[in-house]
């Protein structure tokens, strides 16, 4: 028998054809899926072209496939019958489950019963999990009510640090230079009708023609610029970590010692963030192991193998972790 | 002869028709209109309503105005052309400006050739004007860029320390149960399946089928709480003060004294934040003047006048004012 495995992040979506015996058969991805933060339409799109992908690679049909599970924030919402429905009436698999995005995350870096997952991708978020279910959820509000410290919080907080600076309201920080480059505006002290510089005038037509989501691509300019030593993107960087750990702390309780799995491009990408909150918001016992995983690809498959009655032991764990690496 | 002029704003538009001598015949109301934070076709069609609601009311046609002023935010921006040749394209004059919605707003307050205006609405912004042009502007990016200590961001706040505290990643405040009251939302403390409270999931979903913008209405609640004695309200009031006096002090210069003219919902109703603004920003001068007013349509109205040609004196000043007084 073979299953498919999706995992739906906001930036990128990720799925996977898996046999019986863990071995991971076929590969493949597509642009971002969060139905909170895009519209539910393109969720479903993006999910049907990983998943296209991944069996095509697998020289299956989607008929050929037992059943499927996708890992999508949001799943238990009030998107969740919605995007089950749609999914199975675009021919994905009738034996469709939907898991939360953030068990799937936990179950990326651990096959344990009970422990912790903080996901800092596009958006996050922090789970207490215990007997493989969700035991408490903080955070995962989206853009506009919270996601503290994601990418996106950071990425806004670049655009805002830019363009204060270049308003005269906020020193000056040499995320200026770098956001202007990555928009192609050139500073060249011009000013518009309302007197303001023309570089700040740009930049703001610029940023209004994205979705704000999309400001989650500024973030890696933030971790430049603090490798560099400037002063505001070190600032914003720390009270990104210190919304992580407060996200974090908000679900972890004394009987509950770990794992603790990390996962997302802020965590899997830069270790110093997942450092400090490591420290500052410490999971219970002498020394929880702390596990950093990419995305929640390896959950999803595990999720999808148990679902069919497969025990996953960590001989299975390990072979689903290996087959994948040799896809991507 | 006869002229319409317009004050566009983020949360609601108004029109007059104005005669030579200053006396205003007509007036007409409509929805927002800022064309950076909605749709420019919402503006166009608000500016439209409002205008043919004053005409109506004059008793007069479109074909019967010498000329029409409009009030815009962007006016000297990339939507600027755009709304001036649809709103001519559509019948409103063919004899159309399109003035910064930052002058309209300080020839409210003063016919002054400078001074300052500090506007803070649904959006917020402050100005320096010199010879009745601006000579500097600071703020006004919009919702997702800046324009701190105004409606929005203060309702964003409002709504961020209700999630906040729902999510136990905040403390508890008075916002939270005035935030769902507003939304006609229970507190239950049913748990949702990815163990939330119910009531936060209900708010996620009810406050993403807002336009952004929209958040504006959730301003009035911080008041109420901090007047109840909140402390999270009373830190969101001092936040947004402490925002728009560093809008103001990013435009004061030693050389220009004042008048300084307070506009928009958040100054004219909540005399406490202007006054701490006056008291932290101090324009330059012994004792600067400082004029309250509800919004930017005595100042269109002036502007429509001098582009007619007419000297507008006190005598003038205070008949538009009278008269318009009347109408609304």
């Amino acid at each position: 028998m073979k299953y498919l495995a999706v995992d739906v992040g906001g930036t990128s979506t990720r799925a996977v054809v898996v046999e019986d015996d863990g071995t991971c058969v076929g590969y493949g991805t597509a642009g971002g899926g969060n139905p909170t933060s895009s519209a539910v339409t393109a969720a479903l799109s993006s999910i049907l072209t990983a998943a296209r992908a991944a069996t095509d690679q697998s020289g299956l049909a989607a008929a050929d496939l037992a059943a499927a599970t996708v890992g999508i924030a949001g799943a238990g919402g009030a998107t969740g019958p919605r995007v089950h429905t749609e999914l199975v009436g675009a021919g994905l698999s009738d034996n469709l489950t939907l898991e939360p995005d953030l068990l799937v995350a936990f179950h990326s870096g651990s096959i344990a019963g009970e422990g912790y997952a903080l996901v800092a991708g596009t958006g996050s978020a922090a789970v207490r999990v215990r007997d493989s279910r969700i035991d408490a959820t903080c955070d995962g509000l989206g853009w506009l009510l919270g996601d503290g410290g994601s990418g996106f919080w950071i990425g806004h907080r670049a655009i805002l640090a830019a363009s204060s600076a270049l308003d005269h309201r906020g020193p000056p920080t040499a995320l200026v230079g770098l956001v202007l480059a990555k928009l192609g505006i050139e500073e060249t002290g011009a000013r518009d009708p309302s007197k303001r510089p023309s570089a700040l005038q740009h930049l703001v037509d610029a940023i209004y023609q994205l979705r704000p989501i999309e400001l989650a691509h500024f973030a890696p300019l933030v971790f430049e610029a603090e490798a560099a030593g400037d002063a505001t993107a070190r600032g914003i960087v720390d009270a990104a970590a210190d919304a992580l750990a407060a996200t974090l702390a908000a679900v972890v309780v004394p009987d509950v010692s770990g794992p603790l799995v990390l996962s997302g491009s802020v965590l899997a990408k830069q270790p110093s963030v997942a450092r400090r909150i490591v420290e500052s918001a410490p999971v219970s016992g002498p020394d929880p192991t702390v596990i950093t995983v990419n995305d929640g690809l390896v959950g999803a498959v595990v999720l999808a193998l148990r679902r069919a009655g497969v025990t996953v032991d960590d001989p299975v764990f390990a072979r689903i972790k290996t087959s994948l690496a040799t896809l991507r």
